[in-house]
């Protein structure tokens, strides 16, 4: 970590040159930071991936890209789809109904704790936790077909190649027993309707949506241009919206690291235990990394070593305003 | 709340009669809401509060004010000392070695509970909730009387005229159980040294500072200035310390409605059961609300519902960037 | 209760008129007591259930009964099912093999707690909680089908006519979500092995008999009887099982309120929220209770005030030995 | 552990050659078994003591003695002392008035937790874990000097060379901070009255007593003859406390191992940390053991393994009468 109380000069967002060889530096010191992290084991098929690799995507509204490294392996997305799911919530359920069945506060719990739901309040505490993205998932089951899901994300993340990664669903499937315990306690606890077989199937199917570092970019560009596809104009999700789910992410996105990040890099951000990291940044600009070395609260850990250099000598962060 | 489904007009910030406006209406939603919220009644000296009185005080770096309301009551500081027994320890222990024994991770527990600490890690989860700031203050106790503390808060808030309030601290002292086992418990686990006696009752000292919903204007301007007084240069602590403490406030400031703040409100601020809130915002400008009406969180209802019209009309909520 | 500084003169076991008058006076303070309870309403068949009913039923080895009030009537025999899946399990599994799947602890907690299974340790505590009884149930599910258990139910409870409540049955399993939570939260710990569904399906099933007090009162004989059918000789299990169950009831049989049972009575006995009680007694003599009114943890509150009676003037409670 | 499928011959209480020489193979196996434990560490002066001694003392009402290894050590009696506490308040107190501080529910939690006082309910769960004891200690320390209670423990006890093992009590006092904590904890929660410092003194005091393994017997003798001294036949607390007390010690006697014990052994006793048991059977006998080596639980190892011996063999279960 950068101790904030070295001020180094900070390089200008304006200096395309200066601003490419601070993101090569984040790359540098991403890749090296790899080898403290080891790939998630808790379902076999993440266990598969190659812990060496490290890749880094940002994407500026004006299409500008810095492409570095493992840009295009596919991988699963994981927890980064709960930032879907609560886009498609919000979009199609709103912001009242929505929040009505799940809070906005960060635990400080592990991302599958079920200790609050029975101990302080029926409702999830938020939406990037699991029980919390199950009880979203749970308002969008009766409504949306997963291949309705799947299109939406391709579009939100810029990135129509998005499939269904079959083997890692499957492995969701058969080892996702705890999320089902989720579930079903929360459908006793009255505070979820529905089939909890189906609403966990979904949930499944939405955590193994294959993507790059390039797709989670594209997430970040669209969050970053407050929810409108800069190439096409496209609105897909209204302003209020993306500033909800951006203050969401940057209070519950890195589980129970979250608050951490936020002092670090402060920036609205969501990891998944695949290895990907999505950011929205002022620029407007996106970043996606990949690197499935995970630090022991389940983070990419070159994905937010490299953030933290970037972030620090870009200036990024949200409360270096002045 | 304001359903961010609704995008009203914003009011640039360069039209300082519109500005103006914005602020009365905050201070009238404000003064109104009042009515929905009780003092605190934990310590005898709290529920003595006029739980109508409301006041806001806005004042920007060029030295242009907003003052509305019940601006110059005092009343004690309570949690929002929280911020200056942080920025003391950051400026003179350094970030290394106060992170050494406070972690910075939001709990989503209420701000007296010891749960995560007997459950979780000996380490508090941060700074704001109580066992984290009376684990702050054992960093100080050795090292600063509480004149000196003091004479910080006085120059951090821009007002010479804090005192302590000794009904308060007396009160403070004589109700003060919890923060005293709170103590014990860190000591017990080896994470606190010195003597909990002495630790807690500097803790409530500072606790009891009197304040005005001016002086807490003053201490989020400063923090809003990166920790430099805007009147005389002086420069009271570091920029990237005040990073530090706007990130752990804004993720850590509202007790277990800090994300519901971040979402609603957007900025980095600090409550106390007191009735005050402290918010640094970009302009750069601190605004000080006072509101003994408490929510059921024990946040000021007043101050709440009064930054969340103002964050919304005047688009500063740091998520708002494009 | 009968506050023990006051030590009444006790009836002899040998005074068979004098002995018959204490469960009179039992019965009739057991009658009374019920107006301070209330039926069960967690699921639907039960709060169906007359509240005022109330039946005593003592059996002795030699075959002389005390029948007093409601001990025909059938209801459903919920929780005092554990005690014969337990059996099952140290019959047929052994003593080794059980309790390496659960442990003998209480827990303080409710009956449907997973504070300590998810915070402490994988195993539930014991086999009469919610978690315990259904890691028992996982081993027999693949070794027995349900007529299997009713033929044993039937046999250690000395009653031929129990049968399945079809309707106690089909809302159990309508509301049986947080015992499917349970379920899947063992599976996910891989402390259970088996189907969830299946396994709790058997669980409400054996729930779901149709006891009396008289059948109550037939297998506290055969437990005081050491586990053999005192009437045909036929021994159902073990004296070492035997003793292990009555241990196990007696820390854990009452749910959180076992403890204070054991002070109060001072007996081995299980309790079901269908209103039953079941009590093993030296004679050796089987106590049955069925009063549908509850206390507020869930015992029937006829059943306690009974047999308090009942131990104190018979001096039954196990640690009136000199 | 002795699996209680084979069942063993039972050696009965009338033949005393016989009854001497299961003690002698007790012993054997208790000492034996030492190996498998380590002295307790968390206070200085426990950590030097001989974790290869044992000790096992049984006296009968009639005078008879088995005196068998190392009886003669004194030890400090740590958390037995809290059955004496019960008892002084039991008879000063009385019944009522005591358990209207503390309820008598064992918690499955280690023994100087403060899980269930935060979550659960203000009130300790019994006055075996040290929450209570400190809570029976508050209705205590206005009433009783030190020396009166050490009048009381000798008289108890049997023993009047029981003194206050100084360095001990100062390691204790020294040592004691969560046992502060818990202290000011109940002090904050209003259900203890007093001063902590004064209350937790005095229960550091009677934790320090110094005992031998003949004391133990001598008090568990007292126990077993429902309160009288069988050889002044002077009452020394009237026999319903007694049962009160051995039905507490029964479910939580052995902290979070109390429910294996009473499946296992069955008998109402009480271990300290510094490796003593208590243990009260009919007879009547007192049996006290010593041995510091303890295992995972705080439960001398030597003195379980050798009880459970004696138990089985002698057929003293509680539940194993027909």
């Amino acid at each position: 970590m950068i101790y904030p109380t070295y001020e180094q000069k900070h390089v200008p967002l304006t200096d395309p040159a200066a601003v490419r060889e601070v993101f090569r530096e984040g790359y540098e010191n991403g890749r090296a930071a790899c080898e403290y992290g080891t790939a998630a084991s808790y379902i076999p098929e993440l266990a598969k991936a190659d812990a060496a690799a490290f890749g880094l995507y940002a994407w500026k509204k004006d299409g500008e890209v810095i492409d570095l490294g493992d840009t295009t392996t596919r991988f699963s997305i994981q927890s980064i789809s709960k930032v879907i799911n609560l886009a498609v919530a919000l979009k199609f359920i709103g912001f009242r109904e929505t929040f009505s069945h799940v809070l906005m506060e960060p635990t400080g719990d592990a991302f599958n704790s079920i200790l609050k739901l029975d101990l302080v309040e029926n409702r999830p505490f938020n939406p990037m936790i699991n029980a919390g993205a199950i009880q979203v998932m749970s308002l969008l089951e009766p409504e949306f077909s997963f291949e309705e899901l799947l299109e939406f994300a391709r579009a939100i993340c810029l990135d129509d190649g998005i499939e269904l990664n079959e083997s890692v669903y499957r492995s969701e499937a058969e080892t996702g027993d705890r999320n089902r315990a989720i579930a079903w306690l929360l459908k006793s606890k009255e505070v979820m309707k529905g089939d909890p077989d189906r609403i966990t199937d979904l949930y499944f199917k939405m955590c193994s949506l294959n993507v790059s570092a390039k797709s989670l970019a594209g997430l970040g560009l669209v969050l970053a241009c407050e929810g409108t596809n800069p190439f096409t104009g496209k609105h897909l999700i209204a302003p209020g919206y993306v500033r909800t789910i951006k203050s969401v992410m940057f209070t519950c996105g890195l589980y129970d690291e979250s608050g951490e990040f936020g002092v670090k890099v402060g920036l609205p951000a969501k990891s998944g235990v695949g290895g990907g990291i999505v950011c929205a940044v002022k620029g407007p600009m996106g970043i996606g990394t990949y690197g499935p070395a995970l630090d022991a609260k389940g983070n990419s850990i070159g994905g937010i070593t490299a953030l933290e250099h970037i972030a620090h000598r870009l200036r990024l962060h949200v409360f270096d305003y002045t």
